[in-house]
C-alpha cells in the first residue's frame, strides 16, 4: 500500500470529552522549559541533575544480530551476523552526545526523535492512518500502553466494551477501578459487528441510567485467546458503529506482522505448507497487501488509539512498543508519562533503534515477513499435531469452528462424538479448543451434585487441567478469559462446554508433539471413565 | 556496618488501613498460576505467548565496562575494562534460558532472582533495616516508584507531606488527584523535625474535620532541589514523630551514595580538596561509616518505602531501581506491576546484573566510593568558582545559610551588601542559592506597580532567569520547586527572596566557570540598574 499524501486526508476531531477527570487535571510539568532551553546551541547547563557521561560505567556495548533475511527455521547455525557497536569517548562535554551516552541519560517522554522517525515513516508506509495528524509515542510495551490509555479515558465505574474472551491482563487494570465489561460476541473471525451495534443501540434499555460505553478494547489479529483475526469488512463495520456510538477504539494489535495464509487440512497436496517451508524471494508489496488493514487505516476521525509493540517481533524483554493516536490523546498520555515510567529504557531504545537502522524500512518487513513465516511453521505444526493425535472432521452446522477431534481411527464410526472443536489460526500464537462435556460422565456425575450447570463445569475443568499438570503438559483454561462483569466477578460462561489455550509460540515441534500427544492420554482417561473430579 | 542477625529484629507490623479503596480492590492475575507451573521439571509449556527464543534477533551482546576502583576523573584514557558477555546458542529448548535469552524474554514482575538477591544482600549490609521481613522488589526508576507509592496509599484529596521545596515531578503524580502538600520547614539540615511535629500536632485545630496526613515525601541526602541533607539525629526525631502520628516515609533515596566531606571556605591549606582529589586506598567500613543511616534502619516496625535507583550510580537510561519495604506494602506494588509496567527492562536488569556481578559486593561499594569522590570534586569545583566569581563572606546572624556572595573585591567593604546566599552541599548534585532583592532597584520598581509583593518577587524571578538563558546560562527558578497546595496552585513564596538551583553534576569544570561568570554578569547588570522586568 503506497503512502498517500497526508495533504489530502482530514485532522483529527475534537475527541476531548472522552478525557477522564484526573487526565483533565494533569499539567505540563514545568521542566519542559528546562529541556527546551538545554538544547539550545552555545548553553551551559546547570540545570538538570543529569550525571556527566564520564561517571557511567559501560564505555562500549556491542550487539551482533542476525540480517533481515536470515531463515529463522534454520538448523546449520551458519547465521549471517550484522553488528551494531556504540561507545563512549572519555572527556567530552557533555552536550556531545553519542548513541550509547544517550541511552545511559535521561531521555525525553517521547522516547528517541530517531527512533519515532523511523517508527513514523513505518506506519505511514504500512499502515496509512486515514486522518493526517496521528501522534507516535514510545511507551514500555502493550500492558504500560493499555494502563495509560485507561488512565485518561476511564473514570470509575465505567462500562468497558471487550470481547466475550479477553485478555486477563487488560481486565485486571480497570477491575479495581470498579469498571465493569461488557462482553460482545466473537467467533473465529473475531468481534462480531452486529453484537456491538444491538449492545449499543438497546443500552438505554438494558442499562437504564447507566452511561454507555464509549471505549472498545480489542486484539483485532491473532486475537488474544480466540487465535480469530478480523476481516477488513468487519473492521469497517465497528469502525462505522463506534462512529455512530462516538466509542474509542483502543485496537491493540501485537500480532499484526504474524497473520499467516490460510491452514487446509489434508491437502491434497501439501502445498500451503511447503509455502512457510520454503519461503520464496521476499515481495515487500505481497507481504503488506496479505495483512489485513489495521483499524488506524480507517480512521478519518482519530478515534483508534493504537497499540504497536517489538515484544512479539524483536522480544518482550526489551519492554518497548508505541501508541499511534491523535495529538490530543498523545499529549495527555505524554503527561502522564512524564510523571510514571518517563521514558523505555534507553538501552533497549538504542538497541532496537541500532537494529531497525541498520536494517532499514525494507529490512524491518523482511524481517517480519520471515518472522510471519516461522510462526506460519508453528501453526502447521500444531495443525498437523492435532491431525495425527486425533482425527479431524469438518465441523457439523452446529459448531462454528472448522474442525472437531474425534478419537484417533473413529473418525469413519457412526457413534463417534467430538472431544473438542477448534479453528485454524490466521495469525498470531494461539490456538483456542472448546471441548464439549456432552457424554462426559464425570461430568454428568458433577451435574447432578453441583448448584447449577455452571458450577459443574467450573469443577470438572479445573480437576482436568490439574491432571494436564500432572501429566507435564500446560495450557491456560478458558475461564481465566472471562470478561469481569463488576465486583470482580466473572460473567457466568455456557455449561456443557470448557475452553483451552494453547500456544504454538514457544516449543519446539518435538516438544508440542509430545505435549498434545499427553494432552490426549488426559482426554482418553477422562472420557473413558478413569479419572474423577 | 555489619549485617545483624535478622532472627533478632522484629517483623513489620500491620499496616494495612494506609492502603487505599483502589489498592484494597486488586485481585492477583490468574496468570501468576501459569508461571508457577511453568517452571516445574519436564513441564511441556503450551501455555503462555512467549516467542521461542530462536526469534529473537540479538545474537550476541558485550558490554565493556571500567572496574570499580578506575579513576573516574582520571583523563589519561587508560582505563581498564572488564567485559560482559552474553549470547543466544541456537536450537535449544526454550526452558533452558541463559542470560540474553532471559533478557530478550518476558520477565517476572519481581525482577530478575539473581539481581533482587544481590540488592537484598547489599541492603543487608549497607543499609542493615531495623526489621526482618523487608522486601526487595525491582521498579523502573524512582518516579515509576513514587507512582506507584502514591497509587497504592493516597486517595483523591488527601493531604501529603512535602518539605518546602520539593520536587517538582513528585506533585505531579497526585495533584491531578486533587491532592494537597502539606509544606514541612527545611533548612541546610534537612528537614525540621520541630515543623513536622507542629504540623501534626495542629492539626485538628488548622484542618478540622479533614483527615490528617498519612504520607510523608522526603529526599534525605542531597534534597532536591537545597541540597541539604538530614543528619542522624534530625532523622531519629522524625521518625519518632511519624511513629507517633501513624505516618508512612517515602525515602526518595537516589543520592545516598553521594555524600561528602564538609567543604570548608577557603581552608587554611587545601587538605579537604586534596583528599578526594588523590583518595587513598579503598576502605569499605569508612566508607558505610561516612553515610548518615538511612531511614529504613531505623525502622522498626516497616512504615518506610525505601525508593533506591541506578539513575546516578549506573545511569539514568537504565530506567531500574528498586522499592526497600514491608511485605504487605511490596505485593499490592506488585500486583499493581504486574498489570502496568511488567517488568524493568530485561537488556537493562541484564547489563546491570552483569556489572555487579563481576564487580561483586565490594566492587560496587568500591565504585560507589569513587563516584562519591568525583562529585565530592564536583561539588568543590563549584565552591570555588563561586569563590573566585565573588567574594564568599560568612553569613551574618539572620541567614541561615553557610555563606553570602558579595560584588568581587567588595569583600571587606562596609556599604556591601549579599547578592545570595548558598550552603555548601554534603550530598547530591545541587547547590542551592537565595538571592536578596531588597537592594534591587528593578525589584523595588516592579513592588511599585505589582498587586503584591509576591507578584513582583515571581515577575523579577521570570525576567531575571530568562536573561540568564540569553547569556547562555541555565539554572532552574526555584520557583519550580513550590509545593502545590490545592488545585493545581502553588504556596505563596516569601517577597524580596527568590532562589535558583545551580547542579553540578553534568558540565565540565570549565563549562561550569563560564556558566557562573555569565551569571555574574547577569547579576551585575540587575543590580547596576542595566535591566528591566
Amino acid at each position: 500500500m503506497a503512502s498517500t499524501s497526508s495533504a489530502a486526508k482530514p485532522k483529527a476531531i475534537d475527541l476531548s470529552h472522552h478525557l477522564n477527570e484526573l487526565s483533565r487535571s494533569r499539567v505540563p510539568s514545568p521542566l519542559k522549559d528546562i529541556i527546551k532551553y538545554m538544547k539550545e546551541p552555545g548553553m551551559i547547563s546547570l540545570a538538570g541533575g543529569l550525571p556527566h557521561p564520564d561517571l557511567f560505567p559501560f564505555a562500549e556495548i556491542t550487539a551482533t544480530s542476525y540480517v533481515p533475511d536470515v531463515d529463522l527455521r534454520s538448523t546449520s547455525g551458519e547465521d549471517i551476523h550484522s553488528t551494531l557497536n556504540f561507545s563512549i569517548p572519555k572527556n567530552v562535554s557533555p552536550s556531545h552526545q553519542n548513541t550509547l551516552s544517550a541511552a545511559l541519560q535521561y531521555g525525553t517522554s517521547y522516547g528517541s526523535a530517531n527512533l519515532s522517525s523511523f517508527i513514523r515513516e513505518f506506519t505511514s508506509r504500512v499502515m496509512n492512518p486515514a486522518y493526517s495528524d496521528f501522534e507516535i509515542l514510545l511507551d514500555s510495551g502493550n500492558t504500560d500502553a493499555w494502563n495509560k490509555v485507561v488512565n485518561i479515558l476511564c473514570e470509575f465505574g465505567d462500562y468497558i466494551l471487550v470481547e466475550e474472551h479477553t485478555y486477563p491482563s487488560s481486565q485486571a487494570v480497570w477491575a479495581p477501578m470498579k469498571c465493569i465489561g461488557v462482553p460482545i460476541s466473537i467467533d473465529k473471525n473475531g468481534l462480531i459487528p452486529e453484537s456491538l451495534h444491538d449492545t449499543l443501540k438497546n443500552w438505554n434499555n438494558t442499562h437504564p441510567g447507566v452511561k454507555r460505553p464509549h471505549l472498545l478494547y480489542t486484539v483485532p489479529v491473532g486475537h488474544n485467546p480466540t487465535g480469530s483475526t478480523l476481516s477488513l469488512e468487519r473492521k469497517k463495520k465497528i469502525y462505522e458503529i463506534c462512529v455512530e456510538y462516538d466509542i474509542i477504539i483502543c485496537e491493540d494489535d501485537p500480532y499484526y506482522f504474524l497473520q499467516f495464509p490460510p491452514y487446509t487440512l489434508r491437502p491434497s497436496s501439501s502445498e500451503t505448507q511447503k509455502t512457510a517451508e520454503n519461503p520464496v524471494a521476499f515481495d515487500r508489496q505481497a507481504y503488506i497487501e496479505s495483512l489485513v488493514p489495521t483499524f488506524i487505516s480507517l480512521d478519518v476521525q482519530g478515534r483508534v488509539i493504537r497499540l504497536d509493540t517489538f515484544s512479539k517481533t524483536l522480544g518482550p524483554g526489551n519492554r518497548l512498543g508505541y501508541f499511534v493516536c491523535n495529538p490530543l490523546f498523545a499529549e495527555r498520555i505524554l503527561r502522564a508519562t512524564e510523571v510514571t515510567t518517563q521514558s523505555p529504557s534507553g538501552l533497549s531504545q538504542a538497541l532496537v533503534e541500532g537494529l531497525l537502522t541498520s536494517w532499514g524500512q525494507d529490512g524491518y518487513l523482511r524481517w517480519l515477513s520471515g518472522l510471519r513465516d516461522s510462526y506460519t511453521s508453528r501453526r502447521n505444526w500444531m495443525c498437523e499435531i492435532m491431525a495425527e493425535t486425533f482425527d479431524l472432521l469438518p465441523s457439523p452446522q452446529n459448531i462454528t469452528d472448522d474442525v472437531v477431534a474425534v478419537q484417533k481411527g473413529h473418525a469413519s464410526t457412526k457413534d463417534t462424538f467430538p472431544y473438542f472443536s477448534f479453528s485454524f489460526p490466521k495469525g498470531g500464537m494461539f490456538l483456542w479448543i472448546k471441548l464439549y462435556l456432552a457424554h462426559n460422565a464425570t461430568y454428568q456425575d458433577l451435574k447432578t451434585t453441583s448448584s447449577s450447570g455452571a458450577v459443574a463445569t467450573a469443577k470438572w475443568a479445573e480437576a482436568f487441567w490439574m491432571d494436564l499438570i500432572k501429566e507435564k503438559v500446560l495450557l491456560v483454561p478458558g475461564s481465566y478469559y472471562t470478561p469481569i462483569v463488576g465486583n470482580n466477578e466473572r460473567m457466568i460462561q455456557d455449561s456443557d462446554v470448557v475452553f483451552f489455550r494453547v500456544a504454538f509460540s514457544y516449543e519446539t515441534k518435538e516438544e508440542m508433539k509430545i505435549g498434545i500427544e499427553r494432552m490426549a492420554v488426559v482426554i482418553q482417561r477422562w472420557w473413558n471413565g478413569e479419572a474423577s473430579a
